[in-house]
């Protein structure tokens, strides 16, 4: 979405904005601005606000996620936006421009946060980001996430770390401020990106089966514990093929599967959806910011007796020149599987944790990861890639 | 090695020029310049030119490939080189500074001459490329080779396709003359690059079994058919795990893996080398070019009945610009199963092979690779990416 911030959103309004049109064109009714009051499972009804009554045979529950609101004062304030889905990120855009805006706060330094400084540096914007913990992307090994933030300071974003935002005023200097327990800092506007929940308020009232995670509880063919009703998306949950656990991971390339898969069995084309192995990537200016599997935390919490190693190399034949590529590896001590991995570099982190999402979904050893075929040549890394390093070297010491 | 061509060479030849300083002080012998006559097993007992002996308990066989050289006049005219090891890129680079060289003839149009013609591009010297076929790289399917040719082109590099070299002769307007069934191209210097085969002449002498490559044939310690003698690298074959062959790849990762299984067993710690699956990757300019696996002949060779796709997209979602990437997915009809893939494209080409070879190494069929959980961001993939398209679409027409 922060991608979007640019002028490339306005296209991409267009072409939502032609979508139902399109939709109707394939005799497919939108309904737009209709906002669901009630559905009545017994009758198969959906009830929207204005009192229409929308029959239905099977029902698909899209509801996505809502943006989690911190509890402080100031939040009515305008200019004061969180970001959830393109509508936000228009307005978003509007205000920036009318207002002229020259600095934002941003209150959460997860990878929404992280991107959206991206994007705003991109339009000459400087950003500051308010962040609960030491360092930014709690999901990443803090030897990782300290390369983000160097890299975060070598572009002008100011990082406030151990902070927790207490309100949002007027400001003095700049439109608003926000007080935190580590001073105050103005910007024209102020972006919460504190995280998301699934949103299951209907599915709820609708007596769906919700998961641990707080989602909508689905089968492995997106199917709710109700017969003709399917889930996909952020909404509900996915099976987590390491932890053995079902899970919400709200992510664009897993709500497109899951969307896919309910589709197939609702058009009588069975598929199942055979989980995921929690791969996700993004851009931090220069860096190539990627993750898998589970941290050793996660391991712990499931039963498994995770180590783990940090290997620094390079993501191109030491003769050609370095990029810095660092890669953390989580292993399982008893079986010697590869339980998760993090990666963080100029170049070559998200096509590693992409070779170690497949050896993940096919369940690999660290014996085997260390002896993997893998297209070598110097641009694109040594003879011996980072991945067969860190994998023999925590092979070892197991 | 055409990497080497630069400054960096020189650092290179530093490096290797200690490294018989650096086994010494670990207690290993190294003899220069001591050209192997004979060996003989009886005795264990290594002869060479100048009538010393060396003694053995364990031999390895590293020897390596030998550059073909084609039949033709004008071989042993100075300035026709050919490239196989760090003094031919030094007596290369010696005689491109001592003649200002401005124009080399390369030929053979294979990843080598490929990668020559970048690298001698970087030193500001143009490049005429003689190639047997009508497009560069044979491995890559011809809609992926041709993207190869356009981007030589782009590059200023002539490219002569369908072309036999017949002879080399003295220049009139350079030092040298390549004379071919397609016309006369002059240059500065003349490289061979029209392949290597593997060094077995030694191999032979000894009475060591030779696999049907040409190359030693070992077992998965790295031991060749003598107890007591191993091989390693460019000189034996390597078991295609995928083809279920042994083969002779000669690439500087297989080398490095061979080498250190053959050592480990030798040392006592057994290990064993479990194969390769083909891949491989290289640089042309602003491209990245991998293949992994079996081309559709090679897999109809070996009693596979492969259906194959192309498909082309972008490794970057449409909404942030297009980079353009094209990939070929081979699978077996009958299972289903991945047998090779190969990717052409300004980003994450060698990436996706390399996923694609973790998929390969663990025999995962189209089914499971349509739906691989893959590290999502819009810098690096739309949110299905080209591996899923691809996987998926193959998948439907099998």
């Amino acid at each position: 979405m922060p991608y979007y911030i640019g002028d490339v959103i306005q296209e991409q309004s267009k072409l939502i904005a032609r979508t139902p049109e399109k939709f109707r064109e394939g005799g497919i009714e939108v309904q737009l601005q209709a906002h669901v009051s009630g559905i009545n499972p017994a009758k198969g009804i959906v009830e929207l606000q204005d009192n229409r009554q929308i029959p239905y045979d099977i029902l698909v529950m899209a509801t996505g996620t809502s943006a989690i609101v911190p509890d402080m004062p100031g939040l009515d304030l305008s200019g004061v936006f969180s970001l959830r889905n393109l509508e936000d990120a228009i307005h978003i855009k509007t205000w920036l421009k009318e207002k002229r805006a020259k600095h934002v706060v941003i209150i959460g330094g997860g990878f929404i946060g992280l991107e959206m400084s991206e994007a705003l540096s991109a339009s000459g914007i400087t950003t500051t980001i308010i962040h609960k913990d030491p360092l930014p992307a709690n999901r990443w090994d803090t030897a990782l996430s300290s390369m983000m933030l160097e890299e975060l300071h070598a572009h002008g974003v100011e990082f406030i770390a151990n902070a927790a935002a207490l309100a949002i005023e007027k400001g003095k200097n700049a439109l608003l401020c926000v007080r935190t327990d580590k001073g105050d800092y103005e910007g024209d506007l102020v972006l919460l990106a504190i995280g998301v929940r699934p949103d299951a308020r209907l599915a709820h009232s609708l007596g769906l089966k919700i998961g641990p995670s707080g989602a909508i509880a689905v089968n492995f063919s997106q199917q709710t514990s109700l017969e003709n009703v399917y889930a996909a998306g952020d909404c509900c949950e996915s099976f987590h093929r390491i932890s053995r656990r079902w899970v919400n991971i709200p992510l664009g390339d897993i709500a497109n599967k899951q969307g896919r898969v309910a589709g197939r069995n609702i058009g009588g084309q069975p598929l199942t959806f055979d989980g995921i192995v929690g791969a996700q990537s993004f851009r931090l200016f220069n860096l190539e910011c990627a993750a898998t599997g589970l941290s050793e935390k996660e391991a712990l919490a499931v039963g498994y007796t995770p180590a783990s190693n940090i290997t620094w190399g390079s993501a191109m034949a030491p003769a050609l020149g370095l990029r810095k590529i660092g890669l953390k590896l989580i292993a399982d001590q008893s079986s010697g599987k590869l339980l998760g991995a993090q990666a963080v570099g100029v170049a070559g982190a998200v096509g590693r944790i992409n070779a170690l999402s497949v050896a993940l979904w096919a369940g690999m050893d660290l014996d085997q990861i260390g002896y993997l075929d893998l297209a070598y040549a110097p641009p694109f890394s040594p003879a011996w890639d980072i991945i067969h390093n860190a994998a023999q070297a925590l092979g070892r010491s197991l």
